[in-house]
């Protein structure tokens, strides 16, 4: 019964008869079911494959909703993807069915500068966003590495973060309210256009980092910020992993505030070394990416007060980038750390845990042991401000028994975060690639709220399915 | 069958034997079944009574489980109780049945300065709590004007607010993550002890706001932030209330990010203008009390710039604040607003409706207007700085005309609020004072979709029974 339950589920029922009627949804422009085309929609940043069936790119929620209508009627499985820029597998088509992209929902619908919230499409590209707001003198924070390209809906549904978390918060406190089609095609409105609302329960937190899982996002509603005055950007230079480590935790308790506080390990450093203002010495095993923004005064201030509790230590020195250019090639360095790290090897897992703040010194140890102790290479980089470590550990090889190193590695990490009361994901989410080690971070009565919560939102399951749950169907 | 179902569900169900297993649970000292003590537990700030049949006041975790494990067997109804300072009804057992009080888990389990978080049981009174963290140098910002005898487990039910919330956001911005007891009994833990973490659906939210209709929360993981250097106080007075109320969102729009922006409106300022540093002269339409917090030279610029902005404006005056005792005043007044309006009449219907920023001179003339065309008096004063007015609708006597009267005000205003792009509760909630509006702010998909999760979470329907949902058993 089970057996064929399966069957039933997971064989192809995306027939001519059911393509017609999607491509009378959206046009016949507008999807495709050609090999090839199916091939661009197959993939995403977990580097993973999976063919779906066809593609639609509707353009309006109406659209969205006659899809999800079609879905529920003939039970194949949808999969919502904006850039396919996520690293866990959230955008790929696992089970086939039907690829839902955003990329015609890219609307800024409204920038309301006086509230300070605007209304957009999931398929706004989140950079492009950001940029449209500085017309207006205006912030919306999150900045995941990919902002170039990644798009808010899918920043939504996976809780996207960035370096400006540290200050800023990730994508759930940015988002104040959502239009979300169900998975039996009915249109939900959630939140409020006012900061403060509390009439029935908070659905948006629901659908944010939910992966797609519970439903598709059709509008977001976002706070903004007004555009912070002036910003400054340092480099700190240590010859203490640890001691550098613990310093993340030593400026905020200090009432310093960085809108950027990131970190890397010395083989990270080591690797783009080269793009840096100033190539460090052979000595340094870490260094802190610092950004103070505010108004001038504000940043001149706390600037003051991180030159003062800086200078006494002998383990780091401060650089203060004083040009554009300097910025730019400081950031260009951190952001090339990830693609530079394919210089190690060409295949790596790449996790991005999260611990509390005084925890991240214990962390960055035990990786660096955990990597003598299997002879392997492990990076360690990220927003040390939120306790949100990359860590990659790379394979020597593609060997099997490479493989299985990096896997003992993955796992033990993961063993540890828990053990120093973090969690398994900072910003990534589970998808598909951390769905196995779900129970190692939740309890039973978690994931069974978890479960049932999916199965009250989607009963037949056609809405991302196989993502978060190890075994869901 | 439904006649039946509801004599079932209302009639007493709290017998001798099922008395006694409470007793078993908490210990003779710890519970009552005595009428005198169940009119101790039987109001809250809604003015209304509702006598439950039994109390108890668990001091664990493990009680609150074992009480909810024979509620769920028996059948009866469990009201959380913190100090009953809600106004919407929250803590009032309406169908009988158990109210649980909090007042015995009362402790601060841990505050870790080094991650700036806390876990507290939820009888923690709010303002104990940040005495607390004062010693520390850090602050938990959520201040309802009731934290000298709120709880923390009654804010987060309820999503309290405060002045505060306009820089510091509402409790659900500060909390990361709970201990709930469900309908079950089973223990439910969400969340992370670390700012971020999207493994799995966000289960903390859900439970925030959900008036003790989903669960019973028994810890909760805070969010802290280090204590603000420095603080001035400001009293701007405005011979306009339409411009006094546009000020606000120009203030915002400036980058002046205040921590308290509070505005009252001339019958507010009547009520209380004995206890002001100054009393206001009689052309004052409105006030707007303005703090700012942060570091000396932050607090510094932004006042300067505040001044500036100020100075240029025909139609109002800023004092300044310039000794303790003055700030005690100003805020003594503010406090005494809602008491003192029992001097105008001894009923009176409190909302606290929220709109976007710039529509609060929209809101405030309306209620002015209201106010004269049914010949009665109207308070609106509260925390403009994120759209949350008060607005007190006083009524004129105890005759059925009057209550009329003013039920159609209220009716009125709360059609207002949503043509305003508004919500109907900023930090109240809906309890039973507003359910019965529930349909007027959100749309069927959103109450259907509500009273699932309640079914799914609940589905003996023994959490706090008639709250949120209108005719929900």
């Amino acid at each position: 019964m089970l057996f064929f339950l399966l069957i039933f589920m997971y064989s192809s029922r995306m027939d001519e008869k059911i393509f017609k009627k999607i491509t009378a949804i959206v046009g016949a422009a507008h999807c495709s079911r050609d090999i090839e085309e199916m091939h661009c929609y197959s993939y995403d940043s977990s580097k993973q494959t999976f063919l779906p069936e066809a593609v639609a790119l509707p353009d309006s929620t109406d659209q969205v909703a006659a899809l999800l209508k079609l879905a529920d009627r003939y039970g194949f499985p949808v999969v919502a993807r904006g850039a396919g820029s996520g690293t866990t597998g959230g955008a790929l088509p696992t089970a086939g069915g039907l690829v839902l992209g955003t990329s015609r929902l890219n609307a800024i619908l409204e920038i309301d500068p006086d509230n300070l919230i605007a209304i957009v499409q999931p398929g706004v590209i989140t950079g492009e966003f950001q940029q449209e707001l500085k017309k207006h003198r205006l912030m919306y924070p999150p900045d995941p590495a990919s902002l170039k390209f990644c798009t808010l809906g899918g920043n939504a549904a996976e809780c996207a973060g960035g370096p400006s978390a540290v200050k800023y918060g990730v994508t759930k406190d940015s988002v104040i309210g959502l239009e979300v089609v169900l998975a039996s095609g009915e249109i939900l409105n959630t939140g409020t256009r006012t900061e403060k609302g509390v009439v029935g329960y908070d659905l948006t937190r629901l659908f944010i980092g939910s992966e797609g899982t519970l439903g598709i996002i059709t509008k977001i509603i976002t706070r903004l910020q007004p555009l912070p005055e002036h910003k400054e950007t340092f480099l700190l230079q240590s010859t203490s992993l640890i001691k550098a480590t613990q310093l993340v935790a030593t400026l905020l308790q200090q009432n310093i505030l960085p809108c950027t506080l990131e970190y890397m390990d010395r083989t990270a450093i080591k690797l783009v070394s080269d793009l840096l203002p100033n190539p460090p010495g052979e000595d340094i095993q870490a260094m802190l990416i610092i950004e103070i923004d505010g108004s001038r005064q504000h940043v001149q201030e706390q600037v003051h007060h991180l030159k003062n509790l800086t200078q006494e230590l002998t383990y780091c020195s401060l650089q203060h980038a004083t040009s554009e250019e300097e910025v730019e090639e400081i950031w260009q360095a951190r952001r090339s750390i990830s693609p530079a790290s394919y210089q190690l090897s060409k295949k790596k897992i790449s996790e991005d845990v999260v611990v509390p703040r005084t925890r991240i010194p214990e962390l960055v140890e035990f990786c660096e042991s955990l990597a003598e102790q299997l002879g392997i290479t492990i990076l360690t980089f990220g927003h040390a401000g939120d306790g949100n470590i990359h860590v990659n550990i790379m394979t020597t090889d593609n060997s099997p028994e490479a493989t299985t190193k990096a896997l003992q590695a993955k796992t033990d990490l993961f063993h540890k975060v828990i053990s120093l009361d973090g969690s398994l994901s900072g910003e990534h989410g589970v998808g598909i690639t951390k769905s196995g080690f779900l129970q190692l971070e939740l309890e039973e009565t978690s994931i069974k709220v978890m479960r049932q919560l999916k199965n009250l939102f989607d009963p037949k399951n056609i809405l991302n399915p196989g993502k978060i749950f190890p075994d869901h169907a």
